[in-house]
């Protein structure tokens, strides 16, 4: 099958492909690919994005997938390169509506298994488990786990048979040569496929503005093993992702050695640490592993908890612990905390508070400003070489990141001799069209954000964030009055109500002033003879907006309702 | 007077010092000090903070001076160390109540000079010119100030003679040992002062978790010469922060050095930049700045164009260039930007959705993560423990910082053999007394923060702010009815009223189904025959909001009013 160099032909198919990203660029998260192959349509990820701080109230995004919503019967598959949120976390609400096979390595599904069980379906969606080395037929795709290293275990790219040539998608990834596992990122494999002739490589962008290597997660080991070794008096609490397994792994490994018990504390932590072991990722002596309600039984300085947090989420088990809301466990000047995680852009001041009210109580805290105490599980620039050097594809297309991000990856790919009309940056709901004649953009399909919130799914928009925003800025006043119609005069009211404006039992007056205001209107419009409601509301939201902006230099949402009587 | 080593006894003087943070403790920004020698009163610094996240619709924070308020005949005066706006920021609104003079040097007044003309005071403020080695008594006190170098010209140290000895207080200072303005900060005055004896140091802490030593200003003018150097044909612009007059000024070298002209954009940088030029701190050639509006006269690479928002913020300068909002300057690939600053904890994702606009338009973009554009206005552990080994005072009390950096500067004196029971970290409000017999902490005063929103100074406390939040997560409900209460029955209504909830085109159905349960509960009430206000409204909100709840997982403000008929 289609063999060519990476400046050849391209082989005599009548194929066409089109590559159509959902979510993943020009945003963190989000993660979601489709690719076409005339009829059939494979999908890589179904991730979950974070609200951004405009976004009040929301919960979490998801990909539009309207343009899927008709094609259920052409896709044949959704293939997870590994068990992230925003490369997972959207599929349970669209496997309500998308009856597809779901294929991924056995972690992966061990963590979506968690998620999907929060919620009920007609049909129970159809998990299939694959692992690394595995090609899965799918219509006119045949799609290859390869194996990568990142900061999850079993973790994927993904190399995707074409009649028009390969596709490698890099998913989430890093080389590490010394790995907890044992197992390094499958250069071999992915030089082989290489060697064979890439048409396409889609690689994430998200170090691609950083130099050099990302260091192995191994060093974190040994950054670890110093903390015990230096402090045999102290009870070590250590927050840290919980899906990072193989971190999870080299702290009870370190308390192993050292001789301590281990608790978890954290919903998500002890989740996935028994999906973990149950799976058989976690190598845990049956001794080691406490209760956490059973931590009095031991000397505190034979203890080590591990404990979800570590970006300063508010009721997470670390801000629990910071601020004395964990019911199991009290901090004092005795213990020693480790973050060891790397603040998300967003997240510093969060992780800050509970560093401050940790110092500020007297315990020790160890971050990665001090100590080597966490490392990127995403490629720096020198890996993402190695990966263009081995699948040395014909056409690129930067993915997983902001727009620097990817401009920053096109600049690398082209230093390293890749013709920039080769490269193309793209957005999602942009199809990048590619057939025997080459590829180019053509077109652009539905795609966006679906917000979160509650239960739910698409109801808010751009008009109730507005109000949310509006609202929250300088709050609110509603102005409500009964009109009788019959004698055309005020039954009742006006009455003024604020909420959010300012302290109502210290500034009487000017709300009083207010009331006046809206009356005066009111009579005014009344006095006409007519009843025009949109014209009365209209008149004291406008006469009112001018008298509180002149007052305060304030634009509070102004609601008048008037009730007919 | 008050002579005597680190661990020698304090002079035989019955007075009493009292140290009073009214801000700049376990927070950055709002920085102002009370000290106090029996009767009589000075003020160090009056600056201003930024709201939190938390604070919604909060323009700005200022101390609250209540404790100072009965106490104008006491105070001999407000010492201001430099002219950023968390140290003078506050000073319009406390000079409004306190007629008491304040003491600064040029550029500081100039600066300040500028923020007071925008206000209106009865009587007019006593500002009093001072330069370095200037020695003001004021009471019992005498105040020196001395050079030291920061990110803004012309900043001091203040060494405060009291009977009890001397006390130091560093200002925000770095040590700069090629300064632009060839100043180097005055470390041998500081190292005689402490030669003497020091009774108390009070030292910023903004650094204190970084190692080493903080770079010249002068190395961010050999990274622009060479960006200059490489870059003849492109336009260039640079934002930086406009009270960094050194960095404006190596920007206008260079910039003559490579026959550019120079305009400049954004309000805050025209005002300082002119403040400075009249007072004597810049050195422009007259041909050099042209006005915005004349950009069009000269070639593009013949240009630096110099402007605000290098903190990213919306509708600031920078921000405006980049999305196509500003007036004069369109931006295209033939333009280089620098930011020339580091994004402050919170304002990360700002600058990111500048530098993303500006990739996607094809700009060039330099920050400090690639070069060496920027450099810290504060000293570092290195200089920190400088100032410590010059002053070998006999207490300390870190200032300027979170809980964290205070924490770190008490560490790294304590490190230096300083005995922990000698340092004094503090927290707003908490008064630390010294006397002859020693040092110690002794009650609090009422100290806390002041919001401004728009023309209103402290009329928006905690529960309009947990209002703005409430009203921003769920957004609001307003339930309203009229009620004849001579026949006890409904007169008109309920109306259910939504905002920043769902869109309500979409979800009329879930509308009508509160106004059927709001409607229920009224009539439910009423058929009592006792019509209790109170009782109605509360039956209402509690059973709307279970219902809401249930059906939605969201908590809307629920808002009944019920008008008399």
């Amino acid at each position: 099958m289609a063999k060519k160099k990476r400046n050849g032909a391209l082989p005599r198919s009548n194929s066409k492909i089109r590559i159509l990203p959902l979510g993943g660029l020009s945003e963190i998260g989000k993660n979601m690919t489709v690719v076409e192959c005339d009829e059939d349509i494979i999908i890589i990820d179904c991730g979950l994005g974070f609200p951004d701080d405009d976004m009040l109230g929301i919960d979490l995004v998801i990909p539009d997938i309207s343009y899927l919503q008709d094609k259920e019967d052409r896709i044949r598959g959704i293939f997870i390169t590994h068990g992230h949120e925003d490369h997972i976390g959207a599929l349970p609400y669209v496997l309500g509506s998308l009856h597809v096979p779901v294929y991924a390595t056995k972690l992966t599904l061990g963590i979506l298994a968690n998620k999907l069980a929060e919620q009920k379906y007609e049909t129970q969606p159809d998990l299939v488990c694959v692992q690394a080395g595995d090609v899965i037929e799918a219509g006119k795709f045949s799609v290859e786990f390869v194996h990568v290293n990142h900061s999850i275990a079993d973790a994927c790219a993904l190399a995707i048979k074409t009649s028009l040539g390969m596709i490698v998608h890099s998913g989430d990834f890093k080389v590490d040569y010394t790995p907890v596992d044992g197992e390094v990122t499958d250069l071999a494999r992915l030089g082989e496929i290489g060697k064979k002739g890439v048409l396409l490589l889609m690689c994430e962008s998200t170090n691609s503005e950083r130099e050099g290597y990302t260091p192995s997660e191994r060093s974190v080991g040994r950054s670890l093993d110093n903390i015990f070794l230096r402090h045999p008096d102290k009870r070590i609490i250590i927050a840290t992702f919980s899906s990072n397994v193989h971190r999870v792994q080299q702290i009870i490994d370190a308390s192993e050695r050292y001789g301590r018990k281990v608790a978890v504390t954290g919903r998500s932590m002890l989740n996935i640490l028994s999906a973990a072991t149950e799976l058989g990722y976690m190598h845990v002596q049956e001794s080691t592993v406490i209760d956490i309600a059973d931590i009095r039984k031991y000397p505190p300085e034979k203890l080590t908890i591990i404990s979800t947090g570590s970006q300063g989420e508010p009721m997470s088990a670390l801000y629990r612990m910071a601020f004395s809301g964990h019911d199991r466990v009290q901090l004092g000047p005795s213990d020693l905390v480790v973050i060891s995680a790397h603040a998300i852009p967003g997240n510093e001041k969060l992780v800050g508070n509970i560093v401050n009210e940790l110092c500020r109580r007297g315990i020790s805290v160890f971050r990665d400003q001090s100590v080597s105490v966490h490392v990127s599980g995403h490629a720096c620039a020198e890996e993402l070489k190695l990966m263009h050097a081995l699948t040395k594809p014909r056409y690129f297309m930067p993915v997983h990141g902001e727009y620097k991000h990817l401009y920053a990856h096109k600049e690398l790919a082209c230093d390293m001799g890749m013709p920039a009309d080769r490269v193309f940056v793209s957005e999602i709901g942009k199809v990048l069209e590619i057939d025997r004649k080459g590829a180019r953009f053509n077109g652009t399909e539905p795609a966006g954000n679906v917000l979160v919130d509650g239960l739910g799914v698409g109801d808010v928009g751009n008009i109730v964030l507005r109000d949310r925003r509006h609202l929250s800025e300088d709050g609110l006043i509603v102005v409500v009055a009964a009109v009788d119609t019959a004698y055309m005069q005020i039954a009742s009211g006006p009455d003024v109500v604020s909420r959010g404006f300012v302290y109502v039992r210290e500034n009487e007056e000017l709300i009083d002033e207010f009331r006046s205001i809206a009356a005066e209107v009111l009579e005014d419009c009344l006095s006409g003879g007519k009843c025009d409601w949109t014209q009365m509301k209209n008149a004291v939201r406008d006469t009112l907006s001018r008298a509180i902006y002149q007052k305060t230099k304030r634009r509070p949402m102004i609601l008048p309702i008037i009730m007919n009587i």
